[in-house]
């Protein structure tokens, strides 16, 4: 899984950074967080196929996080895409696409799924499951977290055949963690053959938000943590007002949540540089990082017992 | 007068080329011609101030023409704007405006003024004039001429008092083209002491469209002429079926407005390379540069006589 960050300004765009979105790389799919104006070309520097993108998770209806909705739109239908786009998001979100595709002049080639999302299951998936829970800005909006299924321990063959076990349905049994008795009388446990299961990896996007609580629940124990951060200690109070958190704040967040790792993004165009940004925010939580546009993040899976 | 290409590719922004936008820089002021998506980054990498935009004009609603429009407005209201920003365009603009009002959350600071153009005067300022004509695209759209007055010839004020003409409304008179009488009876000719007017300087904006005799009458001794060169030609066939230009029918069409330069631009992403581009136009027309993000062009006063 690779997170890539396509846009890292919040509000308004520098020649630096370009307005919230972030790619995440699944297996054969893509899954956006956010897609303000210029992530088709974002994700063209990226070399990331547009046309991969299953679903965008859009958090809230401000113009810097859904703007470069329509482009996608309009270019998947330049090349011809036939298969579903799925848009989930904040109240607004259906009509917006709508209101896009009545005056916007293209054809969709493809169809496209747009749902307004409610705390929660946001969608289930083979391997994986998105949440989501509401953030505390000016306006509704929604934080997300994409988290994989516990994967099934692995099985030793090898193991298996030195206990006697026939290859076969006692096989398949034994993987999904039952135990057999064998035509001798004999019985083989699960754990005997198959790891322990292995832990899915955890990613959580905050999109624009206040220090909150929900987010802290929705984030527990997750590999990374993609968190607003429009602001420095300098503008707490500005934080608060425009429903921001500061790094500091962003920090407290990780700890409270207990996730392995947090990366700052969506700054103030105020800031010409985040080296104090970084420095307040390690102060609290050390494996902290700031967001730059293109950077990307592979995130490994945790071990476990079973290596 | 600068005129600077803020985004040159067509239908789909690439790694190199964003989307059609171009501005020019008047005085005080910029006057935008098309505004795709991402046009308010290139403008922070241009260093070109967003808040000096005080009209742009729409070639067409094809979504690389408009979609960067939105993020303008919003952030030009982050930054509490209170002139109003004048927007020109062909039809569907204004539905494509208030669909933008309507559901990407933000408080406009400032009055937007939008309205439909139709062929002939857009509007006449003090210094200069915007006529457009239909162009011949796949949906209705229109090309762009910006042409400055004539300015009145310079006034000689050393020779004004060596024929000894009194300081005050004489001067004035002369200036405006008048002949004046002086108290002694002697008639002194404006020429005498004013140079020949010195004409303005016209720049003209296709947007998407095939050769079209109506862009060759609105072109007329342009100094600049910059023109959709969508295609090369072994894609000709693809350029009347799609409503774009070659290069070199590009070219043609600046012979034939016999215009000083023509710039090319809004290439399809399948070019690499616009060299081949290039030279065909130039077999046709040798004054003609290919656009680049970014690039820069100061258009110089035609001389007259009197220099």
């Amino acid at each position: 899984m690779k997170i890539t960050f396509l846009g890292t300004s919040g509000g308004a765009p520098t020649s630096l950074r370009g307005l919230s979105a972030v790619a995440v790389e699944r297996g054969s799919e893509i899954i956006m967080f956010d897609c303000g104006e210029g992530t088709q070309r974002q994700m063209s520097k990226a070399g990331l196929n547009l046309n991969k993108i299953e679903k965008i998770l859009i958090s809230h209806v401000h113009g810097d996080h859904i703007l470069g909705v329509p482009g996608i739109l309009q270019t998947l239908s330049l090349l011809n895409r036939e298969r579903e786009l799925l848009i989930y998001g904040a109240e607004g979100i259906i009509e917006f696409v709508k209101a896009v595709r009545r005056t916007v002049w293209f054809n969709p080639t493809f169809p496209i799924f747009v749902e307004h999302v409610k705390e929660g299951l946001v969608c289930k998936e083979k391997d994986y499951s998105i949440h989501t829970s509401l953030t505390d800005h000016v306006l509704p909006g929604f934080g997300y977290a994409l988290a994989e299924h516990v994967r099934p321990g692995k099985f030793n063959p090898k193991r298996a055949r030195e206990l006697g076990v026939p290859e076969g349905s006692l096989w398949s049994e034994l993987q999904r963690g039952e135990n057999v008795t064998l035509s001798n009388g004999k019985i083989i446990m699960s754990k005997e053959i198959v790891g322990s299961s292995r832990p899915g990896r955890k990613i959580v996007y905050t999109g624009d938000t206040r220090p909150s609580q929900s987010i802290v629940q929705l984030g527990k124990n997750a590999d990374l943590l993609i968190h607003d951060s429009n602001y420095d200690e300098d503008n707490i109070e500005m934080a608060e007002k425009k429903g921001h958190s500061t790094a500091s704040q962003a920090a407290q967040i990780a700890v409270e949540a207990n996730v392995k790792k947090l990366v700052l993004t969506h700054f103030s165009p105020r800031y010409e540089t985040t080296d104090l940004m970084l420095k307040h925010a390690r102060a609290i939580f050390q494996n902290t990082i700031v967001a730059e546009d293109l950077l990307s993040i592979e995130i490994p899976f945790q071990k476990n017992d079973s290596g």
